[in-house]
């Protein structure tokens, strides 16, 4: 979704005769940094809205976490090139590096507006009904759970693990119960990572979904910990964004395989989860260009200082407005998933989750089968 | 694919009044011996054309490994039941029973046409051009590999192995390179099965990926072996249709981070590989439904004892005809990626395959970008 965002504030900013030159920077920080910049304008419509449509992000972005002394060149690099609107792209870590350099321009006496626009997968930014790039990870995630539990209902026999992005929050875990259309559909186990995972209750579910079914289906967080605190003995990497397991599914796999004798295995989409092109939800992707649109204005309007919001309608049916909230309030701040909307059952999450993120995600069509059940 | 041959078979028996009854056996071979039948003509077209669109198997499959006392009742309950033509939908080892069921029915004196239809995403059967499954598998990994390319150009300085499936042979992982539509696309280093890679030349081709571009995709298959003949200390798990490394993609990212210092994971999308109901090929998807109705005429012709082929037609445009090809002829032979196709080179493939497979796999459209290439 970054790039529908981006193609957003192109398509915003080339309605203002003010705005004469829009630079992009290659690679986020480290593109400013390096003075590595393209001009947007340059560019015909029809290309824009060609990458408007692609994956993952066409400027570049960057793991660079900026230091004070970066910040400062920032704003020098800014002045040289006289300029007076920055819009910052992604999720919390984005928006506190926003925010520093909103309260430095301030203090240098610097005449710039720096306005955020959400981005993120994990839908964890406060403020925000919810972040541009959810819907379409959790769209993902919920069609692989349904397809892997196609295949593994025409083969029972076999538990499956699906490793789910997320590190620390469930949001899009639990958007896999998108995928059952029958009771007794994958993911038969859902778990989120704001819990620890007892490895005896994980056996016990399993086992007792196995013995009903004759095959299982868990949905699981790469970010998933056991009640030691630990990923069930994964390899892990830690950075600075949490930690990350890098293995979990295959381990999970395996301790299924030895401690109850049933053919396990697991899979992990990876990256393919927030890369895939094929699973965009339609409403993430108008709301993404919405919000970069919408971010143009604010800073025209000299609403520095704030990142894009997006505000639900109070009204039965889905409709979005946008508004704003301080960077300060949304910088490395985290939104769990909503303790009222967890549960104690392994399978279900809770009605108000499900009216949430349906119009986020978007209609997960069933797959036909034949009237009578197979009988396992 | 199995569907769609299904919704194939059923179709054409529908236009032939001699056929009064189809069964459809619950989970293969399982179902028949516990006489777990369904009334394939019960459903309506519209449910019938729902189902041929929907991934796995309606019907369920087993793996079931047929004894002869399994073949002797097999045809028994046919006979009881006036069963006069049995088809039989999979790969090498489904065709293997095909053909024993045949002999015996024949040694029987039984009047019965056991007819096979191709299926296996992993191309590998003989005597046909290619197998329905396929296409459609290629596509899916040809389209992964093309958005974690574009993953990994955005956000540089990583290395990513893409777990592709393929026990054996390369027919899969070959059709990644139709992920790349510039020079330095995704995936950067292909690797076949059917040749041992060294650890070594593996660390040297992709630092010098790295080296160059600050960024590298690998795609390996699930197969693959290195110098010793063991899958590079990944978990393994044998059966009876090889040998599949549970943790290859994230054993090969562990190994280029320990030795080459360069930060590396792997993705594993798995069975979702085989069952992902977004990346269906067209032509997969209808020469499928042909195999099913022209296994249902050769049967009504007396022609049992074969396997349905798709023949491709001698003309530049890509069009196919169906043959058949005796039974003993394909049961439990492997057709391997042929060698005046492979090349030394890691990340090229043989022109002769690109286009083999081009009208297989369908167009893989790329992802639009800035005119100027990143400096990475």
């Amino acid at each position: 979704m970054l790039n529908a965002s981006l193609a957003g504030v192109i398509d915003e900013c080339r309605k203002h005769a003010e705005i004469g030159t829009l630079y992009g920077a290659r690679f986020g920080l480290t593109g400013i940094l390096r003075e590595d910049f393209i001009n947007l304008f340059d560019p015909d419509e029809e290309t824009i809205s060609r990458i408007a449509r692609a994956p993952a992000s066409a400027l570049g972005t960057s793991r660079h976490a900026a230091s004070q002394d970066d910040l400062i060149r920032t704003l020098e690099i800014f002045r040289r090139h006289n300029v007076r609107y920055f819009f910052y792209t992604g999720g919390n870590g984005s928006m506190c590096t926003a925010c520093q350099l909103d309260l430095l321009a301030r203090e240098m006496g610097l005449e710039l507006q720096v306005v955020g626009i959400p981005k993120t997968i994990d839908n964890d930014l406060m403020e925000t009904d919810h972040c541009p790039g959810y819907g379409s990870a959790a769209r993902f995630f919920a069609s692989a759970l349904r397809d892997i539990g196609a295949d593994n209902r025409s083969l029972p026999g076999q538990v499956e693990f699906v490793e789910v992005l997320g590190r620390n929050t469930g949001w899009i875990v639990a958007a896999t119960s998108f995928a059952r259309s029958r009771e007794d559909d994958a993911p038969h186990l859902i778990y989120l990572p704001e819990s620890p995972l007892p490895l005896d209750q994980l056996l016990d579910d399993v086992d007792r979904v196995y013995q009903r079914l004759g095959r299982c289906v868990v949905a699981v967080c790469e970010g998933q910990l056991d009640e030691t605190g630990q990923p069930f003995g994964a390899d892990v990497r830690v950075s600075s964004r949490g930690f990350l397991a890098m293995n979990l599914a295959h381990r999970l796999a395996v301790l299924v395989n030895e401690r109850l004798k049933i053919r396990a295995r697991g899979e992990k989409p990876g990256l393919l989860g927030r890369s895939s092109a094929l699973n965009v939800s339609s409403s993430d992707w108008l709301e993404a260009g919405l919000c970069g649109r919408h971010a143009v204005i604010a800073g025209l309007r000299g609403q520095g200082g704030n990142m894009v919001t997006l505000m639900r309608d109070d009204q039965p049916e889905y409709a979005v407005h946008t508004g704003l909230a301080p960077l300060h309030r949304v910088a490395l701040r985290e939104r769990a998933f909503p303790v009222e909307w967890r549960s104690n059952a392994p399978h279900k999450l809770s009605p108000a989750f499900l009216e949430y993120a349906a119009p986020l995600v978007g209609e997960i069509s069933n797959h036909a089968s034949f009237p009578e059940e197979p009988s396992g």
